[in-house]
């Protein structure tokens, strides 16, 4: 994708099965993105890079998923002073404790905004991405309105199943 | 403050000796700011009305903290577009781990950034919320960048306080 | 149903599995409900709506199931004074333990009523609001009276199917 | 008090400052209450007997405070079918975790309305069981409407407090 | 089974799968049981009516399974000066923590034996009751030390059986 | 104290404090018995000669007290087929977790008895330790029965305690 | 394997397919090794033989993987002065976290060094050993720098692997 | 220190309470080290540096200690390949479990041998560090050696204050 401006991280391939939910929100809204596999501690250097050219090559916001002891957004967000969102992924026995404690418990100086573990998590650190865009892109910003114009609508849909559903546990 | 950018929400005036250090921190960006205290549950239309006219009032960012069952970002969230960023407080025997589940565990469509437990997390708040302004103000930006100058000094001196410490420990 | 007192809340379609639960146990006890979905987050006004409006309406008690930031019961129980019973969903990777800290840590003032997580938190829930409408329903009382009655019975049963089972386990 | 109507427990006088919340509370909505020690396990006739014979001596409501082990909630339900409130009560090592799965995670039949770990779940008991018991009392009803109107003058009013706390604060 | 010594009780059939562990074990030492299904909570008479009974009918000991706010255990102990043995059983979404707690955390008093969450705790129940029965019976004595002495044997093969598998591992 | 057939048994001095529980308790019932340090780690064979020489030096049963990563009770357990009954203590920030998981969590095949974390635990691992020892000895058995019957009149005036207690409050 | 100088030891033959993750890597990287099953409560004499032979017998590092409470590392670590490293496994309902902190949390006086639950945990166990036998032997020092060599060109493939994975989702 | 083998680093000067227990010992078995404040967030630089040359400059062992989202020794294990030995520190109001997730679950490929929370682990550090440099300093495992041999005195000596003590208390 040319000019990106939104960049996705995550460190390993395994991570994509979550992270792809954020490729996909973006997508739809239109926002340019990258995507890229960094390892904070397989390679390090790499990942430095990264941070400390992202906001020069014109990036603004940065979306990092990482499991077990998720380094990942807590050593890109010492780098760059663009926002880095963190999604924690559940990829050990800890149920992803283990990451959103790692994403989460930056000490004071070093900003990760951390969303839910896991899929919803990475949705919405798409949508969390864009708000932030949309506080300097009106046309965005509107889309974004439009968006949430769109539950109501959702959730009488998913009633009207539960409804029918309902009738039909009940007569079983 | 006249034409605050930042809006810092408490649940109570018990979280204020956690949520005043956002207040420093926006300060010494001079960043202008108000400070709220509002209920999602013991005032939610004050709440709901808040959070609805933010956006028009010329808030940017919003800065939510909360303990226990910490609805108030979430509930704020619900009806904004603008960025909201969540600071959870260790107010029950929980730890904070209630209001950390209940501020980050948001369902798709509704981001909440979520930040440290506690003061860590209130400082980060705001200058994570100085991030996000500093996307479309470049004296701001570099305001941010000076700011993370200061920290290699900082490190070392307490690096000398620590040999300080050190020695006379090492002789007693 | 006509003239419905009991009202089951879910926050998703995806909650019905775990909410039927609640639908059976009225239905069995002739209690007319009815069942709606909504969220807290992605439908705030149709929330505070239904919420404000059921008092009047005839409802005399809510049950709300919600999973992961499990805000809705709250948020129902902040706009009404009829009590609201909460169920948490176990659908996050973190096994309803946010779902239980958002539902039960209420502050006080605004109490939620919270049962166990999941189908017997379902179930228990009819049966407690069931418990509170017999206060004042002597008919409604004595078929509560008639349903503990039974426990007895079943348990013996499943005594004899242990026996039965125990005495394959032990010649195998 | 000459003809209670809810019966607030507790498993020992040591869990008496965090349940005398409850008496306040009911004291000052006007509704007559006993107050009551027995232990589900040092005292369990004592604990049976009082829960067969509660509802025949005209209580509609039990608020039950227990901590570590907390089964006095539950076998109390176990013996009645007027409402039973459980408060988690951090009295061990566990943070209030051990009474409160104890409390909470009662199997299918026996429902234990469980309120937050400590104070705040006292307070809510007691105003719990007014919702319980305003259902068929008009008066107390309009109480319990009254109560919640006060609470946007407090919440104003603890905004006032923050604002002045800030100032001092800032110009420190 | 005549003349039993040990009861083996569980609070619902489905608990049978862990609690078949213990029987066979007993059987092996040739130790005679009992299989009861009885509820804290759903049949609490019963439930007495047995602890009260136990000892009058020669029962030694009583291993008790439960699940959730697992209170038979506790309740079983507070009627009856035999020793009481806890399996915590997994048997909601909390992993069996919420059973470990209502069956460990017991007030000063009352105590109960806990074994480990699920099959192995079964085991080691019956196996803890023969400990406790062995010492006034030289026999059953004598058996537990040979039990203890095939373990040294059951290790080897099982080494043997590690050795080969790594073979096969390394090849591959 | 002569001809023991008690042993408590703590890892260091610094768990004194919560086993002289035990002592107490078993002065009290008239039960000789002795108090050891040793531990799993730093006097692994002054261990392992203290588990395998009690059964012959008279020992009947074993109370062993330990924190952080409590082996000393499984240790011991490993090498005695006398009932081991083990107390968790609560001394690392892990609020006694780590102790009690590394006392309970016993594979098949080596069981300990495990009590509530810290005093409540120390006091009824010797009455458990009584309750053992009763199955053989009547008098001793008669002196449980009748520490009972005790609990009622404690229960009583803890409960009339209670009554002053909230006259004071309600009336402040 | 002919003077193997690190030994891998496991407490039950379930643990294999863990624990074979450590064999596969000191494999590769051509460290001589045996493979032993022993446990700390089963066969307490085995083990301890193994320990105290250990040193002498030319081991120089010793890898141990247990489950639940997972006292091998610690009893082998109080009688050798050779590095143990500890590998926690996930064999219970618990996750992991009794074998973690059953590892873990050690006195002072007698260190393991504890590795991530489960596999990953495992692979780093066998680096681990390697690091401390590179710090006397450069071939196999320079061997490790070789190996980290190839994780920047690993983690490029990964991320191509993501590229073509994400194009075929967002085309989808 | 003149050619110091060992660093001891920690992110921030709070830390040394807890990490000066590391110099101690060190400095109690002569080897020579030095000691660094270094943060893997404020100053990711200096702490790379530091990691890189560290080999070079004849540092042959690491020991970082870290709270809340401790980065810091997976940062500088990344880095290079002498061992690092991490120690998590309690200082949020998590219990060092976020410190302990965020050191102990690194991913395959770069392993942190990780201690106990706190003064424990931070002792046992310097002892572990001590013994990967006895692989190779036949001094050095001589006097590790003779530091065990004190180690059953010790807890003779407390058993006698233990006794000491018991005494008073059962006579008060």
């Amino acid at each position: 994708m040319s000019n990106p401006i939104v960049g996705i991280l995550m460190g390993s391939d395994s991570d994509f099965e979550i992270m792809k939910e954020s490729a996909k929100v973006l997508k739809d809204f239109g926002v340019p993105f990258e995507v890229v596999v960094t390892s904070a501690h397989r390679t390090p250097e790499r990942t430095l890079e990264y941070a400390k050219s992202a906001k020069k090559r014109g990036l603004k916001v940065l979306i990092v998923g990482a499991g077990m002891a998720a380094h990942l957004a807590g050593v890109i967000a010492a780098k760059t002073t663009i926002p880095v969102i963190g999604v924690p992924i559940n990829s050990s026995s800890l149920n992803g404790i283990d990451a959103l404690y790692s994403t989460l418990q930056m000490p004071s100086g070093i900003p990760v905004g951390t969303m839910a573990i896991g899929k919803a998590g990475a949705k919405n650190a798409a949508l969390y991405a864009i708000q932030m865009l949309a506080l300097s892109d009106k046309d965005l910003s509107e889309r974004l309105e439009n968006f949430r114009k769109d539950f109501e609508r959702v959730v009488v849909e998913r009633e009207k199943k539960v409804h029918e559903k309902l009738e039909k546990f009940l007569n079983e």
